[in-house]
């Protein structure tokens, strides 16, 4: 078990200048105290607990950038984030990217210059190169990668899941829409959808909705009954995005759900609160947040974790947007 | 006009320290940098677009504090100061204080640590005597105070003109929920409401909600049909206590508008999404943010702002949760 000497030794300073630093008591250069901070994680140095706590608070900074915080979905992802970290002592900044890769940049280069200790990134953007070279851990949420640990739901069952919901409850004409073609996490729900379709040999249609933002989501929403006019069942790409459809289904007199069944993706606290209440597929974003913040502790405290890749299960939850299924008792 | 000259002799150090801070090449210890900000700052000089732009990348650092995340009303202030900073070169990042008092301390402490050289607040504790000493301008959102630069949306307005709505759209049994009691905004547009409701000698019940959070709305509304099941016209605290009040009402089989209006508050994205659609008082949430951003923006460049307080105005939006208004023409 490693004792502040180690650390001095390790660090090549005093131990006064150690307990100075985890003690935010007198001045230490930046230099100095990334040093001591190397030293610590490296040698795995538990100090007692309230030192501990003091130096958790002074430079334990996490950084974490989220797509889009206007969609009520990330900042749940958020809070588990949050909360798991604050847990264990540590600080959460957020940044919001926007759905804009300059914006995503700029993020991880303020983390960097502001010294956080670990970056979660829920970004949306395809490249993934701007994260190879940082200096702390890194964990991708809702997203997937071959380089970097990360947690997401399973996508593809969760696409497969709304599909056999909506042929089992008698959909024969299905409007699917397809989430930003940039993004892994929609691409797989897309790719779960269209199997279970084409496997159940049941007619559907595909749209595009190039963003899951909340502003875009009437566009959608009008351009789908414009297109599919006799649609009986519409997959949407997100629960905004569904609740668009629901909101322009009413607009157009149609009954919900004996002539339109509709089913979204996130399980969103609003969607309960929607008339009729929305049938989704959940995807557990405040344990996904959770799961991340484990990941990236994890490598904090000096495991090597490389692309470990954790996939949490998705569920359908029935409410009124749907029928009753038809059981052939 | 102040030269680099200028600022190199206030900040008694070399031109070339300072051209060196600005377009972040070699060393510069972090007490140097900080003697160079303050001599740009208080000489209001402008170096050229690139070298500014370098500069501002490297240190203009802006701290938001955020009560909830997950009420839509609060991403939506945080996209206007995001906007309105962007144009200015400043980067922004946003701390949840999820509604406690002991997160929003460390928030400022991290911000404290992290250099940022400005600070918006829209927290939702009354105390404000932990933002006295800071070192870095204020601005209040969404509150005001006696002590530092305010925006807030005019709430006392916002209550009397959802009362008189409700009255002149033929309520005569109201309920009206109190929003939290230590938040001004929420005493204040309880104030405007109480006395439109007594100038119009309606009668009127009163429920106190003790937070604006997600996760209690529903049990708000629960517990508002069970005391007065009687109500024929519902002031929510917010959109969100709107939605769940709306949810519940459904559950109950009332017909809405028509034995029973509901009217919101804040305008958040999804209220147009509900059924039917929620008429409720507008808060400028975008337009808050930007000001706030402004208000900031002018102190980090050297004006002193005091108690300036930005109130803007709130408006009705009339959609079909209230009745069509009686007209005697």
């Amino acid at each position: 078990m490693a004792t502040i000497k180690d650390v001095a030794k390790k660090a090549g300073v005093s131990v006064a200048t150690v307990s100075r630093a985890m003690n935010d008591k007198g001045y230490v250069h930046e230099n100095t105290r990334k040093l001591i901070d190397e030293a610590i994680r490296e040698l795995n140095y538990k100090p007692n607990e309230v030192a501990r706590s003091l130096y958790n608070k002074k430079s334990r900074l996490i950084g974490l950038i989220l797509p889009d915080i206007r969609n009520p979905f990330f900042p749940e992802l958020a809070r588990g984030v949050e909360d798991k970290m604050q847990e264990h002592g540590f600080r959460l900044i957020i940044g919001n990217a926007d759905e804009q890769l300059d914006k995503e940049l700029d993020y991880i280069e303020t983390f960097k210059q502001n010294n956080v200790i670990g970056l979660i990134s829920a970004s949306t953007n395809a490249v993934l190169t701007h994260y190879e070279k940082l200096s702390f851990p890194l964990v991708l949420l809702d997203r997937t990668s071959d380089h970097h640990p990360s947690v997401q739901a399973d996508g593809y069952e969760g696409g497969r899941l709304a599909a056999k919901e909506l042929v089992s409850r008698g959909s024969t004409r299905i409007t699917l829409l397809k989430g930003p073609v940039e993004l892994q996490t929609a691409q797989e729900r897309f790719k779960g959808a269209v199997d279970e379709l084409f496997n159940a040999n049941v007619h559907f249609d595909v749209m595009t909705t190039a963003s899951f933002a909340f502003h875009n989501a009437e566009y959608w929403a009008k351009e789908l009954f414009e297109k599919y006019p006799d649609t009986d069942g519409v997959i949407a790409s997100n629960d905004v995005v569904a609740a668009a459809v629901l909101h322009e289904a009413h607009r157009l007199g149609k009954k919900i759900p004996e002539q339109l069944q509709i089913i979204g993706f996130d399980d969103i606290p609003f969607s309960q609160f929607l008339y009729p209440p929305l049938s989704t597929i959940r995807q557990p974003a405040y344990e996904m947040g959770r799961e991340a913040a484990k990941l990236l502790i994890r490598q904090i405290n000096g495991e090597t974790l490389e692309a470990k890749r954790i996939q949490l299960p998705v569920q359908f939850i029935e409410r009124q947007t749907t029928r009753k299924e038809e059981r052939n008792d």
